[in-house]
């Protein structure tokens, strides 16, 4: 892991632009992390092909709310996102999708499959080899939660990487049936947010997933609006999610 | 409206029984209730056939977090229930709802409605002569928000009743057609909550009532378990709710 930028923000986070391989991402730190007060980590997802500079501002936000809450966060480029090498096949399949949505249509599966199941098979093994290795670092504690969008991707991670203790999931997207066997398997505390007019989404389909996850603990929230019309207020209350299961008076 | 009786309890918090005609209720308020600072209200509703004195700690407990917030909390007995006459057409209609869930059966619209809707008819009237006498009060002020149970009562006073500025619903009881209609012509922000595996209910039925409410801002709050199992944190993010309508910053 090299880091080939670092600066402070106004509020005391830090910064970091680093590299592994031929993956790039950005780790945020809170003030007060320091190897005698390391600091749970937040492993923020994003959704595919936009990437991270135009996703910038938002995640920054997200990692700036993160760090009030005394977490790091990190985010990773997706294959075929941004400045890395572009996947045809996934674009394809991306449109493809578009074009159903907007004629009306149901997706079909094969759409759903193409599209997705190939970015979570290259993504998450990079996801890990990178906590792998901010994991090693001094000032990151071993209290590790995923949130965000890419909902297949964290359900892969949470169904399968024990470092991941707890996962807010942004039920924004339509998702492979392979997924929900994945979901059955996870065990650990969920924060599901839904965005019950979302355009981009099949909203029972959203439902059936979440009745899926094996979780004991799992929260469905729902507000109104379409898909970038989540509420402040729901930033808030999943903060505190985290807070209650990675903070320092957790588990 | 006389009171019957006043005590202060450890924390500081008022406690009043009152009697109101044939009516008898309960008026929690916080310390700093005062002429000078009159304080919201929430009142707050409670599953029919029960009896204020069976749950009496679970109100006193939501009482108390209320008044945390700066919120007075008032109960109200329902009709047919605790000390007052029995009803025993609603007795009946009970009865047989309870028999149709045991025995796996969907329960008709007719018992629904034969056990919801004359206690709608007869308690709203009553909860809104409460209101006229309690909003008299000096050291109450005219922010009032329903909380609870007896969700056919709660969307009755929310559509009807212009004084009811947030509600907080459970969507833990069977709810009669027509209270679908009139959670049409809700406008005011809601914040539900619902037990995914919740007994006595219908899943199905409580999400479509969710969908059916006319309200701009609304947010459903489904956590795992069963009717009585709702989740302490979902106790503190419904008085967040309340804080954000009722609140001294809010409107």
């Amino acid at each position: 892991m090299h880091f080939a930028s670092e600066r402070t923000l106004d509020d005391g986070i830090g910064e970091r632009e680093f590299t592994l391989d031929d993956v790039t991402g950005i780790l945020w730190t809170p003030p007060i992390a320091s190897p005698s007060t390391p600091v749970p980590l937040i492993l923020m997802g994003q959704p595919g092909g936009i990437g991270m500079r135009r996703m910038y501002s938002r995640l920054a936000a997200r990692a700036r709310s993160a760090a009030s809450y005394g977490f790091a966060s990190i985010s990773v480029e997706l294959p075929g996102s941004g400045d890395r090498a572009p996947l045809p096949e996934t674009e394809h399949a991306r449109a493809d999708l578009a074009r159903a949505i907007s004629a009306g249509e149901q997706p079909s599966d094969t759409v759903i499959d193409r599209l997705i199941l190939p970015l979570v098979d290259r993504t998450v093994p990079e996801l890990q080899t990178t906590l792998d290795e901010v994991l090693e670092l001094p000032e990151i504690g071993e209290r590790v939660g995923f949130s965000g969008g890419a909902i297949a991707i964290g359900v892969r991670l949470a169904a399968t990487d024990t470092r991941i203790m707890a996962a807010g999931l942004f039920a924004g997207s339509y998702v492979p049936r392979s997924t929900m066997a994945e979901a059955r398997r996870i065990t650990i505390p969920l924060h599901v947010l839904l965005q019950w007019d979302d355009e981009g989404n099949d909203r029972g389909m959203a439902l059936e997933l979440f009745d899926a996850f094996g979780s004991r603990e799992k929260t469905l929230y729902a507000n109104m609006g379409g898909h970038t019309g989540v509420p402040h207020f729901a930033g808030d209350d999943a903060a505190r999610f985290f807070a209650r299961h990675l903070g320092v008076d957790a588990g």
